[in-house]
């Protein structure tokens, strides 16, 4: 299973310095690799953590190895812009050798429905469910308990997880990944009213169910976390664009839209028709409002509320660190009159300032 | 597929102005409407964008209609109170035509057990299970992988996404909606301390779980968005009531009740036993404390935490909007020493009053 | 169905005065209690309620019995330590009485794959998936649609209910309860960013995914709420210790580790490697940053941010209470400005301090 490290070097886009012939069993962290790991080094700080370390192979950046020079001597390394994507991706490679990959074909226990296409090398679990008219690409891989509904695109090379959810009409590009309990399609969250009254308790009528006739499109290398929701449009789509990635328990309301590269974490939640930019990062928990804009390159930092549109970049928060609870309440208690408290500093530099006049 | 005005007109409790036989086949906005569709003027600020409008019929107010004068000629008017709603049920018109609906009956891979009643208008879908005792109505739609506890009872023309659960012994008012993931039904969370000290890091003992033998009753016309969770009550039932429209990944606790016609948004949560009023609007991650109880008309705004009761009708507000992050860091800074600033504020219009008098 | 008061002095560990013979039918709280019906008294405040109570027998501390002296004839007593866990075992007897459970054995829907073990006395429900190299173990249930992935473990007792998913390689430690829609071991949340630049919003590149490795352990007498999600660790697993109660909604990250006795409140959310104490209390809507620690008996009130470890014993807060929303909005304004206005008043004390050396 030994990898030899003129493929390491491949899979990375860097090079060898040192033997190409020599084989690694594994990854390890640098003070825990031996002579078959191969470990990386991404930041100099470390570099004397180096001298210390059995790891036959290390990945490197061209300036750290110039740093080391001779010291460099006796191992072998692998040379790349950026040695952490470079673990990432050699990490890739050991797990999807030692991985079982479920045989194409869709499992007896399964359900494809008449008018539906499967690409013959395509993995369909059991008790999935793959409706008329929906299309699963190449190698694409829908897990047990999926559901794919009616007139559903899912792209080449697409893993869903047990117990995922794609609605009718929504579309998955190529290589995304959706996690067990995720819900891609359920209604949008709209109705209108339609009450005898706003203000009398005793009102009567009701809401009345606005349908969402738009779908979800996710691009390509997209990843949605596990029970994470992201609902159809209500006319047009609710779009995620390319390489972005959701953690778990988020919340994507209809009609918006993520720009390509965006991170959002945990227990975030976006509300309708809300447009987030390019490479933005959204913490966890924070939660954002409907229809406004984030420009491209905005960090919102966990827990904060974002009530109004940002421009990006920048680094936006609403968010207070917890502290012991009698601190908190002392002050909390002020904050409440916060503004009485201002008029009163306001009355008193006017008191002191016809003194100092005097 | 046109429909004639004449029906529309009676969808909406409404009346048309010109040409009844006129038909139309779908809806769009004002902007975007040609001769065979309809589109809905809810606010007068919009009556200009008639002048340009191809739409062939227009939902109306009177009193808009009356504005317009002699230019509402040439094009048909369907005159009603609420527009907006009135869209609203003629899109749902639309889509109930457009939707293919699953035929009546169990799917042969859904398991129906002995002992459960299933109107033969209902469908059961795939993979689907109905226990022992469940009865489900009407027309109702049981989802595939949807699962409905023993002794759950299903109202008429609900309609239960792929997927949902819903435990033994719940209760789903008619024309009820539930998305996929939804939970109802599961325990409420409840443990009683059996520890042998309350302050020892090293006590012993444990949480022991206290039974939940209440049940969830949803009312009529209830809408339950995607993995949202209703816990069952720990003595009587959980209660949602007519009209109330929840959206993904809320929490309702056990023993909760909600008022009919109350919207509570994604990601809010409930803690148990509190009680929420008529006619509530619950903003996104509003968290609400166990205990209390919110009037009638009480609209909390997103990302507040309610930790008292509330008296109707009113908008209460505990969350900041996010700002640059250093302008936040250098307020928040403050805000820990709030007490302190509050207190020299004090001493020093002692002092300046001191001064003042000399 | 009546259970002996001798029975019942056995199951909480606590000795019968008055008639051991007696029975009881079901519990009740004290104030609407009848003569088959035991109750609970945990705290002496409502020692008056017993005289109109009809309860047929109560559990009581020793202290409070003493209270009552010649007050306690013509009733039997249990007295116990703990009435309060003394009832909810009494209801966990009188619910495992009343519950049918299903039978042992593996219902002809589900799927055990080749290489599973399941023990004879679990029980496997219709459509559930038990993979290759995964055991369940003795009186085991696993609900319907329920998952286990391969080579995962599940220990004696364990109560999986329909529909939640436990992911390849997990372990599941003996008693332990997870509710519907819970998924134990998705991936981690863990990108390697390799883009050309990290501030041109044209940047190329992408986000590269790091495999994640290792799995989750889940301990004894552990309880994970609905929805709740528990990702596998990157590298080695993410821990939940014994008696863990996690509520629903709740998002543990990556190589987290959750002290044993700790309680978490719905809608929490711990980001990844971060490690939680012993005892601790973790309130509903909380949010966790990631690396940090939490001490012992730390407590977090509901929808506070944590983003700095916390030393235990100790509670802790960040959050404020909902106002009305002018009021709120008042002093919110202000602390924007909360910077500026310590600055005024630093000036002002300088100041009045010169005026008053005059």
């Amino acid at each position: 299973m030994g990898v030899k490290l003129a493929l390491i070097a491949e899979l990375v886009g860097g090079r060898v310095v040192g033997d190409a012939e020599r084989e690694v069993a594994s990854l390890a962290p640098l003070d825990r690799a031996g002579p078959d790991h191969i470990a990386f080094l991404a930041n100099p700080k470390y570099l004397h953590q180096l001298a210390d370390s059995s790891a036959g192979a290390v990945l490197i950046r061209q300036q750290d190895l110039d740093t080391l020079g001779g010291a460099s001597a006796g191992r072998s390394w692998i040379v790349t812009d950026n040695p952490y994507a470079g673990f990432a991706r050699v990490a890739q490679h050991f797990v999807a050798a030692a991985e079982p990959r479920p045989r194409a074909g869709v499992d007896p226990r399964a359900l494809v429905e008449m008018g539906a296409t499967v690409d013959e090398t395509a993995s369909i679990g059991p008790f999935a469910i793959v409706e008329a008219g929906a299309s699963i690409g190449a190698r694409a891989r829908v897990g047990a308990h999926a559901f794919v509904g009616r007139g559903a695109v899912i792209g080449e090379d697409v893993l869903i997880h047990p117990r995922a959810t794609i609605h009718h009409g929504c579309r998955v590009g190529a290589r995304t990944i959706i996690h067990s309990g995720a819900v891609i399609g359920a209604d949008g969250f709209g109705f209108a009213p339609d009450f005898s009254s706003d203000s009398d308790p005793e009102a009567t009528g009701q809401w009345v169910k606005i349908p969402q006739v738009g779908g979800v499109t996710l691009g390509q290398d997209v990843e949605i976390g596990a029970n994470t929701t992201i609902d159809r449009g209500a006319m047009a789509d609710t779009v995620v664009e390319d390489d972005v990635k959701i953690d778990n328990l988020v919340q994507i309301a209809h009609n918006c839209r993520i720009g390509a590269h965006t991170v959002i974490a945990a227990c975030a939640g976006i509300a309708g028709s809300s447009v987030i930019g390019r490479h933005c990062m959204i913490g966890g928990a924070v939660g954002i409002a409907g229809h406004v804009t984030l420009g491209d390159r905005v960090v919102v930092t966990a827990k904060s509320g974002v009530s109004k549109s940002l421009r990006g970049p920048g680094v936006y928060t609403s968010a207070f660190p917890a502290i012991a609870n009698a601190d908190w309440n002392r002050n909390a208690a002020v904050m409440r009159n916060l503004d009485t408290m201002r008029q009163r500093l306001k009355q008193l530099e006017a008191t002191v300032a016809d003194l100092s006049g005097k």
